[in-house]
């Protein structure tokens, strides 16, 4: 569901491979389409029989293209650019990935009986599992993802350097698990749960009672870490059911602190469930005055992890430089420096904290009241005058 | 210089902006081209008067068009992207950005004096500098790099959170100096230094003698900090004049190991001044195979610091989603597990440690036993059997 969204792609001409003699100088050559047709049109007579010719379908459901020039066009390059995936995929040898169209008016029925819930929307059919993309529409946030649908949906973490990089992956939603073995009953009701999540939550175990011991686990335990935070919240009632973890998991698939990542935009963007506000935060890791507002923001984060309404959506600008411009323009702000604010999703009204260019940080607890201000009137009132709200 | 590569480059259809009611929604809509004209075709006539009306101008000094049909999209499709970046850096308000276009063939007069060197590459203009851009031409890797130039070219570090942020940076060189204040006769040697070499190498100072303290540096000082080491060199002989900062930062600007980054990946490839070879590393952070790999070539690297001819490449597969079928093919190997191995960069020719799958992690001292096999052995001869050269 991208709603009035649209498509950004990484698209290329066509120049002929010039392979063989130059191999090694084309090694960092992005691929160029090479004009080749392999997207399929999926239609009620032939959809059967191209998903049995691929292990993996990505398939999307695009709103039937208007008829003027502009819609045109713009399809156009959509499907230019799913040739470009389809062609990269092509390439790759571990399993076979098609890309296929389906037309949200002439065949809904098609879509229906493939599981495909929305038009506008990308989705990667597997075996088991209908998969949704809602990330950024260019061909290489797409290829990246598919790749990580096609990794295994636990990971296993062996020795202590594994672990170190275990506990390095903060940014996401992250379980850790503790099992005798692979064979384990109670792995497997684990592995299943992994299954409904892949690869939007990461699933980790390990069987190894040393690398246990350095998380203070128990067998069959299975810890759960919001993005962020150091310390896990143990899903209580061990041995669990697969149907026990994937509750815990989807009460708990709100973090107080989330980063918008170009692979999961969309679905954070659109899940505002409280009044249809964000609390957003902008800094860049990479420059020390983000990288001090975000260790404040993850202090916050931290002490207030229970906080039912509280959740901030963390936007590194360098992992967005073409909507540094466009935000900067709505939200009237300053992106070198760092920034955090309430945004109404529907019209982008929006109040952000004074912070003198990035001279004046708050603490935490200036912080904390701040938001706390901030989420208090916003359920309160939309008419309330916000500029009291501001930080001095 | 980017020879024999082609273009990627984030293209989208022009849509109306649809402004107002539905700004929320927009906000994450990454920006269409609007079909304006905006980037310059600069001639002997011209490209004064443009020139003044921008604080920055950026320019593709391009090769003259070849008349065949690909070769005419080919460069079609560069000057759409050329466009799109204009029209977002149309819409950023700190600087004017221009964005122009230098033909080789016609125009060579003009390249020689505004001091472009080689053709088929983006220069960025500023009042001071003419910065070649050597990074992946994608309208979006460009932009970030263009907000890097504009930004200042040191940093200060003011406090013990700025600087866990400066400690934090570790895939870049950088240096850092203490100074009495920005009145400091040795800051400005410094400051003048960092515009040499701005945005590439990353300069901090402080002012502050806790943040010095903690950094063990005596005033005047300038640490020099290669990649992915945690100790610097401290640069010998202070206080130091400009050209003594240059002199120590080009003797020592070939680090014991490097990530390839969207941003620098041509400048990395190209330098490989010791028998067109790289040691090639590529590993996933993300994931706790590739962590457990990066640790272990870390630790390698911090070894050898010294070592005159060791230079790694470190490649993270999940930058360059679309070259990864690519290198499995051409290399014959597994990009979903971690790799090591010599590749030249004339035919591509390689050889690969073997890893069993990430299963078999070598120890940093087999690593390090491998890597002085295979250096020894390439600069020896190329006729060897490079078969010995296997781990195991």
């Amino acid at each position: 569901h991208f709603g009035a969204m649209k498509w950004t792609w990484v698209l290329v001409g066509f120049l002929l491979c010039f392979c063989g003699l130059s191999l090694g100088k084309d090694a960092l050559d992005f691929p160029d389409y090479d004009g080749k047709d392999r997207v399929h049109h999926l239609s009620a007579k032939n959809y059967k029989s191209i998903l049995k010719k691929y292990d993996v379908m990505v398939v999307y459901y695009h709103d039937h293209p208007g008829s003027s020039r502009v819609a045109q066009r713009q399809f156009e390059i959509e499907e230019l650019n799913l040739e470009l995936a389809a062609q990269v995929l092509e390439e790759f040898d571990d399993e076979d990935v098609g890309v296929g169209l389906v037309d949200a008016k002439l065949d809904k029925d098609i879509a229906k009986k493939l599981g495909l819930d929305e038009s506008d929307s990308i989705y990667i059919i597997t075996d088991d599992e209908v998969i949704e993309y809602d990330g950024e529409l260019s061909a290489d946030t797409l290829v990246e993802f598919i790749f990580d649908v096609l990794e295994d949906p636990v990971e296993i973490i062996d020795n202590s350097r594994e672990l170190k990089g275990f506990k390095n992956i903060e940014e996401d939603i992250k379980l850790m698990g503790y099992f005798k073995s692979h064979k384990s009953d109670h792995f497997e009701a684990y592995a299943d749960a992994a299954e409904e999540f892949h690869p939007h939550i990461k699933f980790y175990a390990t069987f190894s009672a040393k690398v246990a011991k350095a998380l203070d686990m128990k067998l069959n335990e299975v810890d759960f870490y919001e993005p962020f935070m150091d310390n896990p919240v143990v899903i209580p009632g061990k041995p669990y059911t697969e149907e026990e973890l994937v509750e815990f998991i989807e009460d708990n698939d709100k973090p107080t602190l989330r980063k918008l990542q170009p692979h999961n935009m969309y679905e954070i963007w659109d899940d505002d469930a409280d009044d249809d506000e964000h609390i957003i935060a902008f800094a860049e890791e990479s420059d020390p005055d983000g990288y001090e507002f975000l260790e404040i923001l993850k202090e916050v984060a931290e002490d207030n992890t229970d906080h039912p309404h509280l959740s901030i959506v963390w936007i590194d600008p360098d992992d967005f430089p073409l909507l540094v411009p466009h935000w900067e323009k709505i939200f009237g702000i300053d992106l070198s420096h760092p920034q955090i604010g309430v945004v109404d999703t529907n019209d982008a009204d929006s109040v952000w904290l004074d912070m003198d260019d990035g001279e004046d940080m708050p603490t935490v607890d200036e912080l904390e009241d701040w938001i706390e201000d901030a989420l208090y009137s916003s359920q309160k009132s939309y008419t309330i005058d916000i500029d009291f709200l501001k930080y001095n």
